[in-house]
């Protein structure tokens, strides 16, 4: 895959600060493409096989500005990979095929009575993947924190007795393995997305991997964390959009709609949407969801609460069993109004 | 309605200090209620048919500060009315309803043949309002600015061949009388969301209007834009959702989707999406349309083009008349998903 | 001044796509320098006298997108006009030369003895420019409006008394004959920033201009908006940071102080600093004043309330007379340790 | 220290659902206020050791939203720690006095000689703080990422030559040991912000720590994240503003030059900016430098190479050694301008 950024001299630039520019365009192996206009020079840089970082040229002599073209992950493209990856679960519920797929279940795992109630509704509403938290990254240090170790051994009974995957959070690169042996998708929270360490680490764990977008950090940016996981030799990871940072305060983040669309058409990776926290109200979830389906998610992570008045954190935003099994039919409806169905 | 703005005195204010907020309150012929913890004593102001200015608490001394929390419009609140306001237009077509109305047409009038071509491709597809622009707020003055008058007498005319009402954009105070003489609905852009005087002159204007959001404003600030036609006595306005300006660079705008429950919950004012200024990409129009819709919205602005690659203004975001057709269907397909149809 | 746009193909565009973009160059007598890498292909697009506008390329087939490299002001950059602008107001105070102007005054005129009381307070401590608005957008309808032409006759009484010059918002086209009658100086506020007919009617007025920055605008626009009032001939233009929207809920905006050096890079004009609107709370007034002031501002419009307490409008912003006299002379301090003087 | 949340009811909430919000409050030990109007009640919750969760309330029936309206740290704020804190490192330099501490080197540490060199000439202009990245989170995993143990090797070499204090990030767990065998400060940066095992870890390790603000953080978050650190016993702790993620495209984040006064009201802990990050762009860094200054910052972290041109990451915002000379004189000028001096 090639790269192409673009070097911008200032209007007064003279030829010899042109010359150290190519210069070091040719030290690098690259190859640079002059255009002279009366004023302002340019200079293309291709690359070929690795992204060209624009910070070689832009600390130099006469550059006004450097601008990357192309972008600057390469196994997470579309371009390297066109065709839509497919991941299949142990249970054998797919992401990212003809099918959107539901993950459901409680923001945090509180004890095994409300994750088997919870779990039991999400599965008689048609879900094959149970989500739960037992590491919760908390914003302040005097919130709940999770069930820890004890909560990813119930997340694994409840699941199995109910023939469910498990999808939870690792939120350090120590707890990795652990988390790896009880869940089969590991998810990669926002707070995290370029926590390296950790993406390098979840990278070489061997298993499915949801990460999802940082509040703070752009489309591009999700792609490259993915990148870290995709160099590692892991194939399955899936990207999910769950609301970022803007001056609106009506709902706790905003979700970027557009993104789903802008991510189908960057790369081959499926692409998720979680209406839960980008909305924090569980009044918006329902139409934040069908949303997100009509945009062409490929699959939806959804908190879930047997009894969300005594939930331990984000009640708020979960929905009660029975709400959310008249949203399931509803996203199955909007599903196959995009020529898709739910699993 | 009821307004409430809580006053947080600072940690240390003294008696007196609050005695001056209480004296405040009484004054202005509102109710106060003090709660006094062990530090800090917070007084919430009850005002009961127009809403509390928080500035007139803020620069007393010893208070450290005032939160609204009510919001600050009335007519345009669910409170006040709770049913759904519907706004039914000259050729009968209906925004509000039951049905999902779709707008369409050209950014920009520029040509008899452009827009008897678009309007055609348009109604045929099932559409019953024409959109399109003859004054065109440019970021740039040396950009083509529209027709104008001419561009207006155009809609009109070929509109009316086809049975088609219209719906055009004014750009200043001055303007009203002569798009109202020509247009079925009046649209506010983003740009002018606070152009106070021209929101009164719209408000006189006795046509139905479309205000859309400004691209820096929250939904409230929306909300308290339509209360400035809404206070002229014209109940027939309708808010849109076009894109608000976030950091994330892939799309000109992010849409902001969470808005389309929070204005249904808000208001009973009808509720639109655009998808073309939202996103700048033909290829994201669909994806986002269909979102609107699943997420709640009663009516689409969609710019269509007979041939985008000739057009003079935004053709990038415009679709084709064909791939326009398609897509009706499809918004069809998911309206009913949603229990709604398509107009 | 030259313009350049680069046309990004596909990454499989064919010969014959890229010789549809190459014609259209050809046919608005532009220039077009071609790179062709092994994947993609590149069209650097130059234009000599005007902008070139991107959408004219967006739409054609086998373009993948479309980047604007130079900026689209001409009138407003320093390339074009490379010293630095210098308007010097009747009473010959001076905004763009070695002084630091100081323009202060009460948000919105309320009385006389409101303005007599403040325009005295801020004269004695050396202002030489009173601010005061007299029409005031406000973003309820029921909130305090100005006292309009009174405001206005006041001002310019007031402000004769005293030897100082007066800078006054206009917030729609047809008052600028009026404000020009009266005022020094014509100010467009942030949310008519993209009020074009307003910003050709006071390019028209023949007075100075501060041209504030939209709350969701960029430097580039706020610079094409300067480009409205210089293409008019009207040359003294200044512009104003007063703070942008983001996720930051601590202060009402967030000051880009990066836009101050930023635009002393790009323009000629004068650069403002408002920390009032800014920040929204007297305390941080100060410390954002000076910080403008370090960061290059060529000058400050600052809210001051011979009682603030008892102000009908923003009065958590303004600074009491005594707290700002003490402020001027640390501006003053602060002007000199960056080789400037405080006027 | 309080807190206090206010649980706003629905409009129409009966007086069984108000019931059920006052037993919660009652059940957990807290306060009460109620306030009822004519058509909403709000119910003030007052606690008194830890923060209240809103989360609690959220999701009882008859709720329409809760607001914090006291912050949710407790270490980290000024009403618990009234006294300013200074941080005194082993060579004597303090950070939170009446000196304004800068601390500069090179993004990351490249060699020996790029260090000297470095090192030599920020110490022969009055530094005494040295920074370099020797472990360095990249957005690209294809991008350097420092040299690891050999570049805290080197820093502490190198400034011990000098007599220089060593800050450097310090960016998973596991490392903070090794990391802080090596310096004198950890820092920990932008993007860990939310790391909270990392935070618990540099909390336990005896070592003063700067915590710079997430992109997408708030203030209240970023003194969150300061508790997690605090709450681990450790009282040294810095945090930095380097700009947050905006709309503005003209430099790489927006400097929240606002945060510095804010900080300084609601903490005790010293306040630094860095120029570097915040901008991206070595010709602002000087006037930001001077902005965060004259705002009230104790400390400034300024990014300075021996040779920029050649820099391995970042070159394009590094000042060389006679430009940052200049622009420490006039820092020392600035700060003594706000009554403070440089260190």
């Amino acid at each position: 895959m090639e790269d192409l950024v673009i070097v911008i001299m200032e209007a007064h630039a003279n030829t010899e600060q042109l010359a150290v520019v190519i210069e070091r365009v040719d030290s690098l192996g690259l190859q640079a493409h002059v255009s002279a206009g009366a004023e302002r020079t340019v200079v293309g840089v291709i690359g070929d096989e690795r992204p060209v970082d624009p910070a070689l040229f832009e600390a130099l002599p006469g550059v006004d500005r450097v601008v990357r073209i192309l972008h600057s992950f390469k196994l997470a493209s579309r371009d390297f990979h066109p065709a839509d990856r497919v991941i299949t679960l142990p249970n054998g519920a797919r992401l990212g095929g003809p099918e959107v797929l539901v993950m459901a279940g409680p923001c945090a795992v509180e004890s095994r009575e409300q994750l088997q109630a919870t779990a039991a509704a999400v599965a008689a509403a048609g879900v094959r993947v149970l989500r739960g938290g037992a590491f919760k990254p908390r914003t302040s240090p005097y919130s709940f924190q999770g069930l820890g170790e004890k909560g990813l051994r119930l997340l694994r009974e409840v699941a199995d007795e109910l023939g469910l995957a498990v999808v939870t959070e690792v939120v350090t690169p120590e707890d990795v393995p652990l988390v790896a042996e009880h869940a089969d998708v590991l998810q990669v929270g926002a707070r995290n997305m370029a926590n390296y360490s950790l993406l390098r680490k979840v990278g070489d764990a061997g298993r499915p991997v949801v990460l999802k977008r940082g509040l703070g950090a752009t489309v591009d940016e999700l792609l490259q964390a993915a990148e870290y996981v995709l160099s590692r030799g892991n194939g399955d990871v899936a990207v999910c959009e769950r609301g970022i940072r803007t001056f609106e305060t009506s709902t706790r983040f905003t979700l970027d709609i557009n993104a789903v669309p802008v991510l189908k058409h960057l790369t081959s990776l499926p692409v998720i949407v979680d209406p839960s926290h980008a909305t924090g109200r569980a009044d918006l979830v329902g139409p934040i969801a069908c949303a997100g389906v009509a945009a062409g998610a490929d699959g939806l992570l959804i908190e879930v609460h047997a009894n969300p008045r005594e939930a331990r954190s984000d009640g708020a935003q979960a929905l009660d069993p029975a709400t959310f099994a008249v949203l399931m039919a509803r996203i199955g409806r909007v599903a196959e109004a995009v020529d898709r169905r739910c699993a």
